[in-house]
């Protein structure tokens, strides 16, 4: 008997309210800032597929960032609350994508668009496939 | 009678030593480390070719950045004396972009390449043409 | 007739999820982050009492840091859920000190204690006394 | 016969130029970045003095920071160069304290002055005793 699987969700958010250390003297946020709203972006994806990076890491495996790509739109200030939506684009065994959507909340003004790349290495930094249990989770 | 100008230097180096502060759990620097280190060295890039960046700020224009792009080819670690390589790509009056190479010293081992898009933008940041005498210095 | 005033909350809490980009390569949090949970902190102490240090700010007035102690008591790692408690200490027209304790949610495990004093200064970084409506909501 | 030894030098220095991203909405540098650059120049502080921080991190052993001090005495600003000097204040098997004095290049101007607490530890984050071969250096 064949059992349909839910479609896993693809996009998820999670909001990020900015910090005064995240400005920089044009009095928006600084543009090496969005890369790490990135990062918790997809952490926060992976929480909610019920995979724990923090485990990952524990278990030796990183999904280290092989490129990244960043278009800002408009600038982010202070105390704005940004909205982070984040998509798995691709999942293989050697090879993860995610793609990020940054607007500020509540007016949904885009703020941000990017991409990143990911290799799964081990703790020496080399390249690995990812376990099978992650892969078929994504 | 031409008088042939030198042609002006396209690009510069910088060296920076990688801080503590700088690697994460993983015992590299961490990915959102390396913007900032292109722009330490587009900073550097100016002042070699006779432009502060910071006397552009203080007169109210900045070079906001509009895009960027690193790819990432092997770690730098903590103590790693980095070589930052700034090139000029392209400048026009509403558009300036920068390619960057990072190498570890003394061994020259790729760490990552980069690209950054910028705009000159006005203090509310809305775009503006930049300076003649900028323009004419790039 | 005396009517008596509710006791205004003098600390509050709110809770930072550790990013990857925060721990170092000794695994656990750089001391650096700490001061920038303060802060954090410290704004929401502010917004809770009905205050908006972000209109502070656009009003010309900031609240500069004169003094910075931190005590570490145990690490935290990555993706900890950390509590940040502040609590205003002193609010004079030109002087206010914040102190915080982290601790790990759900455990409460105490991370760090610290103490932060502040100036009120204008834009050009001169001392200034704190509005009048401020300093009554403190 | 007696062979005098030199004095070991308590107090060396190592130059910071200011970054873009270590600047605020304020105008100025952030002060969370300030123990990075005191971080900066104790890592320099060892190195003149033969001792590699890299190579006892490599050994499974760090210098834990457990107590941070920071008087803020004048605001440091984008492209400034800031001289950090660091003193040894003490050096004993479980702990060693640095202090420091920024100052601005070539005013001499004081930025800031600072005291960091460290506990030798190792990787599982244990108190250990700092090396013989260290503690004779320093």
């Amino acid at each position: 008997m064949l059992r349909s699987m839910p479609e896993p969700v693809r996009t998820t958010h999670t909001d990020v309210r900015v910090r005064f250390a995240e400005t920089d003297q044009m009095g928006v946020v600084h543009h090496s800032v969005y890369p790490v709203w990135f990062e918790a972006g997809r952490v926060e994806w992976m929480r909610q597929r019920g995979l724990s990076y923090k485990e990952l890491e524990e278990s030796g495996i990183s999904l280290a960032v092989a490129r990244l790509e960043v278009t800002y739109r408009a600038a982010s200030r202070f105390d704005d609350l940004v909205r982070v939506e984040s998509t798995l684009a691709l999942a293989r065994s050697r090879q993860v994508v995610f793609e990020y959507r940054l607007t500020l909340r509540p007016s949904g003004a885009l703020v941000a668009t990017g991409r990143s790349e990911h290799v799964p290495t081990d703790r020496s930094g080399r390249a690995v496939r990812l376990p099978e249990a992650w892969l078929s989770q994504l």
